[in-house]
């Protein structure tokens, strides 16, 4: 009996392109039949957040927060070219005219294959994001299980 | 027998001081005689353009992005203090009044050590970059390249 | 007997955030049981400055970097919503309020685990920082350091 290989994925960043990455690669693992993680922080919450905006009793600075911060992946920008928000259309007519996956859909087929997705549960605490605010059917740890399953991981990524 | 070590980086980043890590960790690996292959995918594939205007039949996006990203290694700017590119002019004259190697002598070096150049094709459809435009003896492939070499790696980044 | 498992961090940016996360993971590490290394590399280093001003003899644009880079991690800013520097005010005012570990804190407490803190000797050079400019307790180090550490690791990071 062998045991699955193991891809494991810290998606700290905000920017499309980056989480664009991290889910192809991780989409790519999990068909290529690894157990796959990703572990989202910092701004990297923002992918998993719903793009309706929620109503939740909270402190001035984590309304800041909320409102500054990309609602959902589908209004993160990107880390480079951005333009003012330009950059991000110009890659997704792109990919519209590829066929290429959108970073929802590609969020979608990371539930179907079954890859854990989870929220940091210290940076949610900091952003002042609260489950309610974030897509069904995700897991909330913090560092330590991120650190039990990295460490028998064979592809481990900090995005 | 035992088997090389092996050492995989994704260079996702179009930064200059970025690729330079990426390529002086995996000439390092290479003289420490790790086998190496760094997968360039998104930005990091123009580390990979040759410097020279390649005249081809394009759409008007890719066109766009042609122009709007650095063509060749030695036009690509700092992730931090670029200063409207002041700051790769700087540190470049302090690289080589160290006699440091600068970016395209990095990646001669790394194709002299026989590590593995991979561009993505995936992106290079997205970005519209097309064989010609990139340095001879790379390699072409897609992320399920990128994990065959990665789940055996002992050091995998993504930078 | 079993080996200690091995977790190694290459520092490489000089973002708050960033360095607060690698320091979290690496601090995680270590009370996991793990070896740690943090390599740090280019503006990684600012996170080892001392945060008073040291004189010392420099050329002239090594007196330029020295002075455009933040003194010491407490004075790093975010790679996202700085806002020309409230972006880290907002965020220091939070950890304080959820009674988070500040960058400075998290340092003394690695240094406290015995996590091994290396500065990497090449970057210093081209950056033209000295010794004496960073904190005490920090090993010298190049890349093939890292390497030796990192073959062998169980959890390797590029951040």
């Amino acid at each position: 009996m062998t045991e699955k290989k193991k891809t494991t994925i810290i998606l700290f960043s905000g920017d499309y392109d980056k989480a664009m990455a991290a889910y192809i690669i991780a989409n790519g693992a999990a068909a290529y039949d690894h157990e796959v993680t990703i572990f989202h922080t910092f701004w990297g919450l923002n992918a998993l957040r719903k793009d309706e905006p929620i109503s939740l009793k909270k402190g001035f600075l984590e309304k800041m927060f909320a409102k500054m911060m990309p609602r959902g992946s589908d209004k993160m920008g990107l880390s480079n070219m951005n333009f003012a928000g330009m950059g991000p259309k110009m890659i997704k007519h792109v990919m519209k005219k590829h066929n290429a996956m959108s970073l929802p859909n590609l969020i979608e087929l990371a539930q179907e294959q079954e890859i854990k997705l989870i929220a940091c549960t210290m940076t949610m605490d900091l952003l002042g994001l609260q489950q309610e605010e974030l897509l069904d059917g995700i897991e909330y740890a913090g560092v330590a299980a991120y650190l039990a399953e990295a460490e028998d991981g064979n592809v481990n990524l900090f995005i």
